[in-house]
């Protein structure tokens, strides 16, 4: 049996607001949730124990990655990613199926799976469900993911319907493949941005049946509306009973509107590779570090924030670890990064428990403004 | 007063190997010490709280990068560079000579002092025995050392004796220089590999008077046994009640000749530098994470360590961080080869504390041999 269970606590009436308690073979998350990207079984940067003292309780990690360096089975044989990287807690693993899309190189894709060339010696490789879910599992994987299409954005209906109808059959086969019962499976819609195709996807997916349920196919390139609009169609017709992830979504203020539309689960590489190009995000606003004005600036990052960057440390001292290269300067800005969006999620957890969600989302709203989108997953 | 002491609690009769207690304006020191270098302000890789935590006493900080950037003036205008770096212990800071002479660019040395382009963005600079007093002092210090002529190796007789007494009258000038009297003075011994020359400098700078006393010149290219003769030399003239200091050594083998002929301050790039590419300390010998040998290899890097490096992570693990060029590599490195330089300290100091110096040399040497000489001062 798998150890994983959601149980939904409230349900803000004024917004659609979800909060949930997730149980997994490696511990609870409480929902809505934000997944600190590991690609290659470690959060760039941060110890691991970093990683939960900011207040992560899960974190994902890539199969694509993984599976070519240093392969599964050695990760396997060394008794699993928990143990090789050190991090006790839950674990996602996306299914490979984003990253070889997004390969430059050779990629070719049938009924069976696709073939793909390595990014990193070229060597030539097939991935398809079974073997998706066979390399998730030996990981040791908490929460695996179907092997899908990522539909191209553009995409014009036909081939966003074959490519939906296939990922599909692709789920039932993930289904069918898992072995060891340990993971949960989540399922992926489909449909680029035809509201038909994704109504489709999200009911036969559902009726396949998953442990919970994920939007893909989205921070592709699309504008905001047409991001919030698929949301929109999808969400209705998943149960109340499993959570909801949309894959690499994003900025603040989109986790927002998908936690208002009823969103549990999120995942971004931006707060660690912005933070790695000098890029904070603070309550008034994104922050570049290298900027001159910082040069002799005493103050932290953040007033408002709690970790351990801002009570430490001044503008300017990591100012001047970034214009001088040092590692130290990714380390901290990582740490700010990362808490920002590990306490803007427990924002939103305190406001949906408290009913204050809708006051909330005004207030963000209005003194946010809309940023600009980012295209925020991790290609290779 | 310069609030700055040494205590020698013990010689060891059969070694010669001292045992001390340094106190500085920033807290105490147990000698004989490895300071960990943080040439920008930073130990590279690692967190203060780390670098603590593996049982540095004291850093090394560089005047010469810190004065280029982000500038001493900042730094003093931050609060000075304990709250800058966030570093509460003590801080040696040396004088800038050793990187100023060798800057591959313009580079003119007047008895006034050294007319230099910096390595950053070309600018001209003169750092005198003034100036860099004055730069130590508004980094806040807790131990200077003196602008000194860092003779070339190899020198003629005429030159290194030239060099030498210039290094003496700066001396006097650094002595003079101070202001706050916050900071302690190290004067510095030159004289090449000359017997009469380290002889003469040792004596004279003795007889100016200065809070410790280093031997300069050294680790830049000369045999050990040069090294080791020059050390030989100089100790007996130096008043065992202030601290010894062999700038830029070394190798744990070499520290450890060294202590046993009466030295008490170490510092170097060695292990900090070794630990981003890829080389290991261990009990047993080097170790270079990235060969093939330790791809599925579950041991830690040396079972006899304490680090956290070595309790939570295994040979595989790390290998598969540095091939993957992760930053967790170099931090997890660093923290391991630090910690084997510090653990090494305690051991000494052990040794010397039980009487079983000379025993723990023979084994030492036995188990060892001797590893290849490394030039380890960091020189831009």
């Amino acid at each position: 049996m798998t150890p994983f269970s959601f149980r939904l606590l409230r349900k803000d009436p004024a917004t659609g607001a979800r909060l949930g308690l997730m149980r997994t073979a490696h511990g609870l998350v409480q929902t809505p949730a934000f997944m600190p990207v590991g690609t290659q079984g470690t959060v760039k940067g941060l110890l691991p124990e970093t990683v939960r003292d900011i207040g992560a309780q899960i974190i994902l990690a890539n199969t694509y990655h993984l599976y070519l360096r240093p392969g599964h089975r050695l990760i396997e044989d060394m008794g699993g990613l928990h143990r090789f990287m050190n991090w006790p807690g839950p674990i996602l693993t996306d299914s490979g199926g984003f990253q070889v899309y997004s390969l430059a190189g050779l990629r070719k894709i049938t009924e069976e799976g696709v073939l793909f060339q390595s990014h990193i010696d070229g060597s030539r490789h097939v991935l398809t469900p079974e073997k998706a879910v066979e390399i998730q599992e030996s990981l040791g994987s908490d929460i695996m993911m179907c092997f899908d299409e990522c539909t191209p954005y553009p995409a014009d209906h036909d081939y966003a319907r074959k490519s939906m109808e296939r990922t599909l059959r692709w789920a039932k086969r993930c289904r069918d493949a898992g072995k060891t019962g340990r993971g949960a499976l989540f399922g992926i819609i489909q449909g680029g941005m035809y509201p038909d195709l994704r109504e489709k996807s999200a009911g036969e997916t559902v009726k396949t049946g998953f442990d919970g349920y994920a939007l893909g196919g989205l921070s592709v390139g699309e504008t905001k509306e047409d991001m919030l609009r698929v949301v929109e169609i999808a969400e209705p017709l998943l149960p109340d009973d499993r959570p909801r992830y949309v894959m690499g979504v994003g900025m603040p203020e989109d986790i927002l509107a998908c936690v208002t539309r009823g969103i549990d689960l999120f995942d971004c590489v931006l707060p660690t590779r912005t933070a790695r190009n000098g890029m904070l995000f603070t309550n008034s606003g994104k922050l570049v570090i290298r900027h001159a004005q910082y040069r002799n600036d005493e103050g932290p990052v953040d007033g408002d924030c709690d970790c351990y960057t801002c009570r430490h440390y001044s503008r300017a001292y990591l100012r001047h670890l970034f214009m001088a290269g040092e590692i130290l300067a990714l380390v901290l800005n990582t740490i700010h990064n990362v808490r920002y969006y590990t306490r803007f999620m427990e924002t939103l957890r305190a406001a949906i428990r408290s009913g204050e969600m809708a006051g909330f989302r005004e207030d963000f709203e209005k003194k946010r403004g809309d940023g600009d989108r980012v295209h925020d997953r991790e290609p290779l």
